[in-house]
Formats: C-alpha cells, structure tokens, sequence
C-alpha cells in the first residue's frame, strides 16, 4: 500500500479500517502496555478474510522506495533497519542506508510539493508567530552532524521478547542536519515566557478520525534547555530532507532518542508542562518488568553511551591472521573519550583507536583495533567511555519496552575465521 | 551504449570505431593541443553516418544510472557535472549528486563481482609486492574527508572556450574516502627505494587494441612526498567504491586534482621520473596561451584557495530582504582561514561565519553570511583565505586547457531580488 494510498484511507475509512491499514506502524509504536491493545487488534484485523495477508518478506514502502534493499532489513512498512554488515567507515550515513522508524503513516508526499510554504506555529514565546519555511531559511544556519537512533535500538537482544520492533543495531545512523537554531529563533522572538521548562514538538501527521487525538498523535517534550543545541532542520545530508525522514521540516534534538525528533513538525510551544499525549505520557517510559508505562516512570529522551562492532562479523568473514576489528561509538550528550575492545569476550580490553575527524560531540567516531586473530572461533566485545567517564554496562537494564539498551554483553558478536 | 557495450566495442572494434564510440571520453581529456587531433577525429567519426547520432540532452550513462538525474547537468556519458543550486549544506557530497568525469570509458562491471580479488601492483618499494584488495584490508584502516575537483572545474567561465568540458563550478564534491594508508604500506614494504622522487599509479581501464598505450592509458604522477596522507581506498561515503567513481580500488591524493587521483588502481610506483604517458607528460600542463603542452610547463598537481556562492543563484531565488548567502571554500593543500564576501560587486567585503564542524584540511567548509539586500540586481562575491594567506585572486589564470580557476569574479553570481 503506497503512502498516497495510506493516507486516503485515513481520510476515508473508518478506524477499526485504519488500524489495519497501518498495522506495522501501531504494532510498533512502543507504548509499552498500550501497545498491546493496538497490536492485537491490528492483528486480528489483519487476519479477517477481506484484507490484503501481509507478506512474510515485505517489499519497501512507496515513500521509501529509493532506499538500497540490500542494506536494509525491512520489518514493515514504518520500520525499516540497516543491516550491520552495511556500516562502512564514511563518518556519515548515507540516506539510502538509513534505518526508518515512522509512528504513524508518513503524511502525503504532497506536502513536499512546495517545501517553502510549510507552516509551524511557534508558541509559548513573548511573541508567538506562525513562520513558513521559506521565513525560517532567511532566520539563520547551522549544520550539525548527530546520531539518530531509535530508543528501541537492541531491543532484538532482549530475551522476553518486548512489543516492537526487534532491532538489533541498525536502528541509528549519523546523520548531518541542516536549519535554524531553536535558540536563535527564539531569541528573535522575544525569549520564552516564564515557567516554560518543556520544548514540546508536535508532528503534522494527518490523524484518522473517530479516535481521540491524544491517543495516536506524534507529540514528544524534552527539558526546554534542550533548545541550546536544537535545530528546525530542512536538509538531511546535504539534502532537502526526504519525506521518509520528517521533510519538509524537522525538530531535531541533538542527543535525544528518535522519537523526540518530532517529523513534519507544525508546532514547537515551550510548555510549563510535559505534553499529555499518550506517545509521551504512556509511551516510551522505562517502565520496570511487570509494571504498566506510567508518567511517573523515567522518559526516553537523552541517549546513552554505547558501541557496537562492524566488521568482521557473521556476514562479513574475514580470514585468520591480521584483522582490522572496525566498529563505531557514541556517547549521546557528550562525546566518545576512548573505545575499548576485547577479543577474548570480555576477559582482557585493549583501546582502539579512533579513526576519522571528529564531527563533534553528537557524531558517532569509527574506531579500530588491529589484532592477530588465529583460525577459529572468537567472541569480540566493545566498550565506549564517554568523556564524563560514564562507561557502556555490562547488562541490560530491563525494561519492558526493551528501551535504552547499551549493554555490551548484547553487542558482543561472535565470529569464525578459517 | 552501456558501460558494458562500451567495454566489449573497445576490445573487439578497430582504433576508429573505438575512438567513435568514446568521443565523449576523448573529446574532454583535455590534453592541450593532442586533444584537438583527438576532438577532430571523433566528431569525423561521430558523423558518419553508420554511427549513432549523439543526443542533444543525453542520458545518465549506464554505469552511473544511480545518480540523481535532477541534480546534474549529463555533458557526455564521460562527464556528468553537480549543478550549482544542487550544493546543500551538508559537508558532504551525496555520491548520486557527485560530479563523474572519466578519461577513458569505465572498465566492465564485472571487476566488482568479487572486489576482494583485486589485485595491485606495488612497485619501487624495497620488498615490491602485488597485494589484494583483500590483503590491504588487514593492513590498516584510514577515513579522510577531501574535496575532489576535476582540475578543469571552472573552464566553463573561460572566455575563448578551450577544448574540454565547460565546468563551472560542479565538478567538485567533498567526499570522505576510506583505505590504507600509502605511507604505512610503503613502510611496511621496506619503504622506496632511493631516488624514487614520484609517486606513479596507473588505472585499470581496458585499453583499445591499435594504440599505443602510452598515448592513451590513465598514468599520473605525483611528488613522492604525497604518500604521508595518500590512500588506497576502497569505501567512498561509506559504501564500496562505485565503478564511476573508481571502485574497486583508487589511489587517492588529498590536495590535488581530481586526474591524480587514480581510478581502478593497479599499479602504485615509487619512480625516479614523472610517467611519460601523454596524460602527464603532454596533457594537464599549464600552457601559456598559444603554446603546445610539454613536460616544461607546469603540470596539473595541487588544488588551489577557491569557493564559489551557492545560494542565492538565479536557479535559487530568494525574496528580498534578510537572506542568507552560503557557500563552500577550501584551500587546496591547507585549512581555509576564512571567507569573505561582496554584496556590491567587490567594492567592500565582510567576513563570512564558517558553518558546521571542521572535516580537517583537505575538506571544504561551508560559510554563510546573513545580509540585508533589498528588491533589485546584485552580484555576489566570494573570496576564500587559506591559513597560509593565500587569497582567491580576482582574475583567471589564462592557460590553453582551461585548468586550476579559482578567479573571484569568474565566481561571481548576478543575482535578482523581488
């Protein structure tokens, strides 16, 4: 079902139609318990005679059709993932490796048509103003290389299994983002009014009717002094930003999780308090095992410190003797200070070195460790150490949407070379 | 016809039907007076009529169908330009926006069916060896970020138009480019042998039968001394090398142009002398105008201070007022220090902001400058500084091949405002 078509059925059926419409995208919306609603019921409409039976190897969706097939893992049509053994040495992602992740049906390649006359409303600021992005372009311009990760990246290595997508690393990229400043915009705007601590993005995903906004919108708060380093962002990697991506105009959070990376954002209001939309007050919340997602829970925002090999692998053999161990690193909110590895699964660690120019402290660094590795088997282990010194654990920390992991036992991998 | 057709035509057919059938290839070596004899015999043969009538607009060639079609102007199937509105923001080049210019026709596809088995010659070393793509992968690991320029990039603005392409400002890209390192395999081979003043690599491309192969074969040379940050890559923006752009394997020169960057690689010679393939000895010189090119003039080598204004142009209108201008600036051999620019045809000057992280030397920065222009004509400017002092200079450097132009008021954009 092409994007187009997704959205006229959101226009024109009804809800119970629409669910199952959009059956990949409410199965792994991470609501945690709420989730398990949406996906039985997506299932069990699946499974009525009169819809199309989803096929077990789904074929890319029509807005992403131009992404390279052979790199990517396509869980459904709003999951798609980079496969491990595609992350090269560039620094940056290239789009058509990039993983995807939509909460809802992308809006209507339509509103690509003219980019420039997108509208967002910025509120919550002495002088409040609606601003095309034609208006934005003339505010100002930064260029800020980031990792985007999904905050359910790994969740694949937890062994119970959590609700969503079962990604294992290739739900995280670094990307270069091109827009204006937060700070700046609000700045020209007079300043935020007082007692506003939240920055709250709201996505212009059309909504299907007959079900209660607040249930299924896209809208996510971070701490407002996020806005620091923020960016209403135009182009992804050089280019206008793709509608996969959150084109035309993206909030983009530098060392938050995806899902505060608001897409086709038409709001930006600085809030007195977190949003109350189900995706934020119930939904991506590490909720302990057994417990419903609640507000009280910690929210997935900022990211951690984490790492992963990428070559050799299973699916990229190298042959015994002299390996180059490759992989890449991030810190999240600060930079990488140093990447050990272990060939020996985690009995001794030597530093890697770093490879490449640094893009600052919201890119990813390649690292590598050159080892001489016998014929065998061997089980190999990295470690990031941010510059705070906060190190990847060991373990997992359970939750129950499967969010945040960073454990290196998860991402150890193990390999034979003949 | 094919990159494959082309291959088979080049091994089968005649001298004169290959020449036909790579005009495009051979009408843009740019080879000074040489490339005249060449030009001529092609455009002969382009018009009998048994050959197939070249189209006006014509089509992206087969091995480089990937490229973004609306992003490029397609001269020849051999020379494929970035438009100058496509330039975005993102530090990096897109590879399907990046600039295409061969000397010969590509070799077949074929050679990347198995990219590991690649072989290359390493030579004028004290251990010489041939090695395999597959074996230079364990020897080391190096990421560097580097405009790549044809050196011709600019001729377009040439008044009495030299044979070649007329580039303006698209045959450049900044590219992150991922190998070993020459010099690290160099030591590791014993190191050069003594008096070996040059670095001489050669490309794999399949020559015709019936010509001289030094008359037409890819060999360039360059000082010894640009091993220290040489590579031998094999990943280009973070996937394998595509054939257009010298995959499997290419030897790479930060700071020099785009011809001594040596695609399909097979041979790396230390030299005592410079090659005396035509293409070094008697093509990319600086000729004074009116002479023939020979080895005592100076050859294409180092990149020089330049940048070009890539917003707004008349392809990117603009409404009067507050605009942003923006651009990319790099050195060459060195950092750019800074960037200026004009808002009233050179009269006065103000020091633009460099945007986005610093990707070392050999990358291009991108700069903006926030101005107020109101409804009406004005030409833009802009002139780059590198850490050296060396300054953009107002005018070209009239050569007969039309090379090395960073002229300041060839850049230069007339734009309109309303």
């Amino acid at each position: 079902m092409s994007s187009k078509s997704k959205q006229d059925a959101a226009t024109s059926l009804g809800r119970r139609q629409w669910l199952a419409g959009s059956a990949g995208a409410l199965a792994t919306m991470g609501l945690g318990a709420a989730n398990g609603q949406a996906h039985a019921q997506a299932q069990s409409a699946a499974s009525a005679p009169a819809l199309p039976v989803a096929p077990a190897k789904p074929p890319l969706p029509a807005y992403a059709a131009w992404k390279d097939a052979g790199a990517v893992i396509i869980h459904s049509s709003s999951t798609i993932e980079t496969k491990r053994q595609a992350f090269g040495n560039g620094l940056i992602t290239p789009a058509e490796q990039l993983y995807v992740r939509n909460n809802l049906p992308a809006p209507s390649a339509s509103i690509l048509e003219n980019r420039d006359a997108w509208e967002i409303s910025i509120e919550g600021v002495k002088q409040p103003r609606v601003l095309s992005l034609r208006e934005l372009k003339t505010m100002g311009l930064e260029t800020t290389p980031m990792v985007l990760q999904c905050s359910g990246n790994g969740r694949g290595f937890f062994p119970n299994k959590p609700s969503g997508t079962p990604w294992t690393v290739g739900a995280a990229g670094c990307v270069v983002w091109t827009g204006v400043s937060v700070r700046q915009l609000v700045e020209s705007l007079g300043g935020t009014m007082a007692g506003m601590d939240f920055m709250t993005g709201t996505g212009g995903e059309l909504l299907p009717e007959g079900l209660d906004p607040k249930s299924i919108m896209v809208e996510r708060s971070v701490p407002a002094k996020a806005m620091a380093d923020a960016l209403l962002a135009w182009e992804m990697n050089g280019v206008p930003i793709p509608l996969a991506h959150g084109g035309p105009l993206r909030l983009i959070v530098p060392g938050y999780q995806g899902v505060n990376q608001i897409k086709y954002v038409k709001r930006l209001a600085f809030t007195a308090q977190e949003s109350d939309a189900k995706i934020m007050a119930h939904g991506y919340r590490i909720s302990p095992p057994g417990a419903k997602a609640d507000p009280s829970q910690p929210s997935v925002l900022e990211m951690n410190v984490k790492s992963w090999i990428t070559s050799p692998l299973p699916e990229r053999a190298a042959a015994a003797g002299q390996v180059q161990i490759q992989g890449l690193a991030f810190g999240g909110q600060r930079a990488v200070k140093r990447v050990e590895v272990s060939v020996d699964a985690g009995k001794t660690w030597k530093e890697a070195r770093l490879v490449g120019p640094d893009l600052g402290k919201y890119a990813w660094r390649q690292f590598v460790l050159a080892a001489k590795l016998p014929a065998g088997t061997h089980t190999l282990m990295s470690r990031a150490i941010d510059t705070a010194g906060n190190a990847q654990p060991e373990q997992r920390l359970e939750n129950v949407g499967g969010y945040n992991n960073n454990s290196v036992l998860d991402h150890a991998v193990t390999v034979t070379l003949a």
